[in-house]
């Protein structure tokens, strides 16, 4: 197997993280997006048409994109620690918070990023009114995020799961190119917060 | 279990239509968005704190939230017909399928509609230059799709699948109220269209 990564970017954070909590060391393949290594037609016609990253290679040649497509693929090889909920109710509830976390933060803070950012300015057209939008709805929703948090540990099950690590590529992102931090009366999200960015696998 | 559901979301369409190709009945109660029975106290802290529909709820008064969590979970107690793919490599496909669906057709349409449909003035600040950004990524990404469709009856396996579903739902809401319709050269995704909407499931 043959991992296509991207530095910097949130998506290929959220598996590198995957892999490192299920103990997997699969070789990785830099591509360089500023050198427009993903929109090669090569890339395009034999890794991913869409030219997004990451993507994962099979041993057979063929390949799997989209982030959760590929921890999903490999929760099913390697199920040990289980990220994705043991029984349906769990499978269900991570499930829901992984979706939760990508669609009311993590999409924001990627819209807010790419149309907002000096990086991006002259690669597509940025409509600066959606960015600030979409500012607004992550400070909306990281206090929402913080009250569901009260008394839990983690996301979307006592463990965690799948739905964090997308939570915790957000923040990152949201904090990293977005300028928008976690508030200091946002305890129950804060107290998260240093729980999965202290894990060995934070870094990943 | 009881469905929440609301007439004209092709998120609680996608979960009908999930049903149906199950042959499941599950009694359904309407929820009257206009009438704001989505953002009452009790809905909010009992059925889904964001206020979003649809929201299944379990014989245990529990609820789970998100149109794909509510379909994981139903595939998970009736696996017949698989929705999600059978094996390993086919669950990748699919999930990565029906991803791709979402995120490049599904989402740009629901933005295009909230931000230029007279339904949503007044009720939040619509940003017309972000719809017609979204107009043009669907259209882009149906010759994409139309491509890719080569050759292929389905849009993940060759099998109708749930990525099938979420683009069905798409492709629905695109032409009734974003105004984006398959175009006449588009013959593989024209194809594809007539094959899922005449399903006997297509109007659940």
């Amino acid at each position: 197997m043959k991992f296509y990564d991207l530095a910097g970017s949130p998506n290929t954070r959220r598996v590198r993280i995957f892999m490192a909590e299920k103990n997997l060391d699969i070789p990785a393949v830099m591509v360089d997006m500023m050198k427009g290594e993903n929109r090669t037609a090569k890339f395009l016609e034999t890794k991913n048409s869409l030219g997004l990253l990451p993507v994962l290679e099979l041993d057979d040649g063929s390949c799997i994109a989209e982030s959760v497509a590929i921890c999903r693929y490999l929760e099913l090889q390697h199920p040990e620690p289980p990220l994705f909920g043991r029984d349906a109710r769990e499978q269900a509830q991570v499930e829901m918070w992984n979706r939760r976390m990508e669609h009311e933060i993590l999409l924001p803070a990627m819209h807010a990023f790419v149309h907002s950012h000096k990086m991006w300015d002259g690669r597509m057209e940025q409509i600066p009114a959606w960015a600030d939008a979409c500012r607004d709805k992550i400070r909306e929703r990281y206090d929402w995020l913080d009250k569901e948090l009260a008394g839990r540990d983690f996301v979307a099950t006592a463990d965690y799961t799948v739905a964090d690590i997308t939570a915790q590529c957000a923040v990152l992102l949201a904090k990293g190119v977005c300028d928008v931090r976690i508030a200091d009366e946002q305890v129950n999200l804060a107290a998260w917060w240093e729980r999965v960015a202290t894990r060995p696998t934070a870094r990943a």
